[in-house]
């Protein structure tokens, strides 16, 4: 946890609602901090279903295959998340660390190991000391509690600066579910490596297939379309668990249209915690969002958006406060999508900066300047080519984000 | 043109020879620097053949289409290049000035426009006042001479801290023939747009197509192997004039086997010049030589070391002097080629620090941070899939960086 809090935080945390089924317990196991909490405990009723979304790194972390792996019964009874420790890329050691975490869990909550899911975040290439988990795990048990999700928010922090938590309702026929999430960024563990990890636990009933479909429908517009600095982390990890305690009659598929409220409850929440982590990007002073429209497909736009969104080009005019639109067309130019430089047109905060190829001549370098200085910049690019639309957020690069990364290792 | 020069520059500028058939002249046309020369002007003997690579960007600069349309006849005149704008992203107006530019050196070199080539580099989007041209360029067609390469190279630089100079001689057949190259690197333009343009110049009689096949194939292990930002520029250009003057038989084909020792020295002038970008980087403090091997294919193998190069997590690691291989992990996975956790070893200066998917128990923490302060890190990485290999140059990513293209445009 870094001393000094984003800018860029949200000014409220929002009142979070206990989850029927879902009980939360943090401890300190001391695996690399001292003084904080480092370990998350969830423990769900009978009858929870699970979906999740992980890294597409082909060197994924310990934790990230162990879910893999479990994810297949879609049933979930605990979670258990550290920080401090990423057990990725530690090999042997690091697949017997999460079968060791999943016996001392499965004895306490008396749960079968098949049905926990693991994940870490921290520091990547060193054993993971899953003894550590032993001295606290009876008391999480004994501890968890329903609605704790600031506490659990704050256990998974990394270099994170302010905790991550977003929450909606939404109905399933007449019944009432609750949606509560919560996330740590894609800022690395001083000095060491990226993860970004979000959780969201609802009480509704919904099979596994169609809570994995809907999954990963919405994480392709939210966490799938935010970028820090391009680089993907080996244990990204996105679970949903769902109770079923809310007591609507179980819907199996995810085309069901009485899903249609709780997919847009979903999504708000997916979009509001992906936010959060461009938000809290390392170094950042400004949120960026990227919008591309006019492109050969939307899949065409999302590629165009990324490149602007991962140029550091871009991301150091934008620290700079600088409506550096050549270095937009260089990003759309190297994106390797069709693109035609004479139908260009570029816009900073709303005013258009470039048109069909050029600088647009009524452009007041002024006002564009005045908005360059918002800590939300929107930034539009309109092709001409087609009708492929995307929208992605990123985060300025400053001197902090070097600073952050590139200090020696202690 | 910086004040403070590189510490990676070459410590030696070589002594620069002239070439028959070439003469050069430089001048302060007034483009946007004060003070200094901007405008290169280089004039080749009759029966001068040319090849050309350019930038793969999508929304290329004026210039840059200018010369893929005259390389169609494979015969050259004349190269005019400026520094200071890089017209590029000036619509109509830009085409205009390459047009205008073309006649004024036409009319002073008496040469056809169709056998003149173009080059500009600097801001991006500015309208280029190709009139600036017109007050200079009968002195340049006067002032002419052979070998006046280190006032070439001086020329167009942008944000670069040194000159790029290099040299080479070879044999075709019993004759001796001689290779002089300039670059200038993929600096920006305080505080605008990146190009990279390097030209070679020979007296070798080498047929157009041999000359093009020869230069496509040197380039891809050269400047294609080098990476500052992995932002390409809208202007990069690099090209290759041969004069006849040596007196060699003409060659009609790249794969003659008199053209062996020519090869040779070609692929050792764009090295040098291409190692020399690197050397200069915005911000550069240390130049990365990164070599993965036991990849499924070469392909795979530029692919996995491009990402490393790529990655602002390995180069801030690096800036930090920290042998971070859990970064390179990251980015050896985020590239999607193929590749097993298991079977990975890395090495940073010749030390081996991971083996076989886990941190190497042998691995001694103070020898590695002792090469880590080292100005040439080499990282090696072994993907144990198959035999592809590869060697790419990158800098490290420092505050410098973000500071040189953060700042306000002035």
């Amino acid at each position: 946890m870094s001393s000094s809090v984003s800018p860029l935080a949200p000014k409220d945390v929002p009142d979070m609602p206990a989850i029927a089924g879902v009980r939360l317990a943090t401890a300190q196991a001391g695996i690399r901090y001292k003084g904080r909490t480092d370990v998350l405990l969830a423990l769900f009723d009978e009858g929870t279903t699970a979906a999740g979304v992980f890294t597409k790194s082909k060197c994924p972390s310990a934790p990230v295959e162990w879910c893999r792996t479990n994810l297949k019964s879609g049933k979930a009874r605990a979670l258990v998340v550290n920080s401090g420790n990423a057990n990725a890329f530690t090999g042997r050691t690091g697949r017997e660390a999460c079968k060791f975490t999943a016996q001392i869990a499965s004895r306490a909550a008396k749960v079968k190991p098949g049905e926990i899911f693991l994940a870490s975040t921290g520091v990547i290439g060193e054993p993971l000391n899953a003894q550590a988990f032993d001295g606290v795990m009876d008391g999480l048990v004994a501890d968890a509690e329903p609605g704790r999700f600031l506490d659990a928010a704050k256990a998974i922090m990394t270099t994170d600066t302010f905790l991550k938590v977003a929450t909606a309702t939404a109905k399933i026929g007449t019944t009432k579910v609750t949606l509560a999430g919560i996330a740590k960024g894609a800022g690395m563990i001083a000095p060491d490596m990226a993860t970004m990890l979000s959780f969201v636990f609802t009480d509704a009933a919904i099979a596994p297939p169609a809570l994995q479909a809907m999954l990963k429908d919405g994480v392709a517009n939210t966490f799938n379309a935010v970028t820090i600095d391009g680089d993907t982390s080996t244990s990204d990890t996105l679970m949903l668990f769902a109770t079923g305690k809310a007591g609507n009659p179980r819907i199996a598929r995810a085309a069901d249209p009485k899903l249609k409220a709780f997919k847009k409850a979903l999504d708000a929440v997916l979009a509001n915690l992906s936010e959060q982590v461009a938000r809290d990007g390392e170094g950042a002073r400004k949120l960026v969002e990227i919008t591309v429209e006019g492109a050969a497909s939307n899949a065409s736009a999302r590629r165009i958006a990324m490149s602007i969104a991962n140029s550091p080009l871009v991301k150091t005019a934008i620290a700079g406060e600088d409506a550096n639109w050549g270095r937009v067309v260089m990003a759309v130019g190297k994106a390797g999508e069709p693109a035609d430089r004479d139908r260009l047109s570029i816009w900073f905060g709303g005013i258009r900066v470039a048109h069909k190829g050029a600088r647009d001549p009524s452009y007041d370098e002024a006002k564009v300047s005045e908005k360059m200085k918002e800590q939300v910049i929107p930034l539009k690019v309109a092709l001409g080519m087609g009708k492929g639309r995307d929208r992605v957020l990123t985060c300025d690069l400053t001197k902090e984000y070097v600073a952050i990364n590139g200090d020696y290792r202690s």
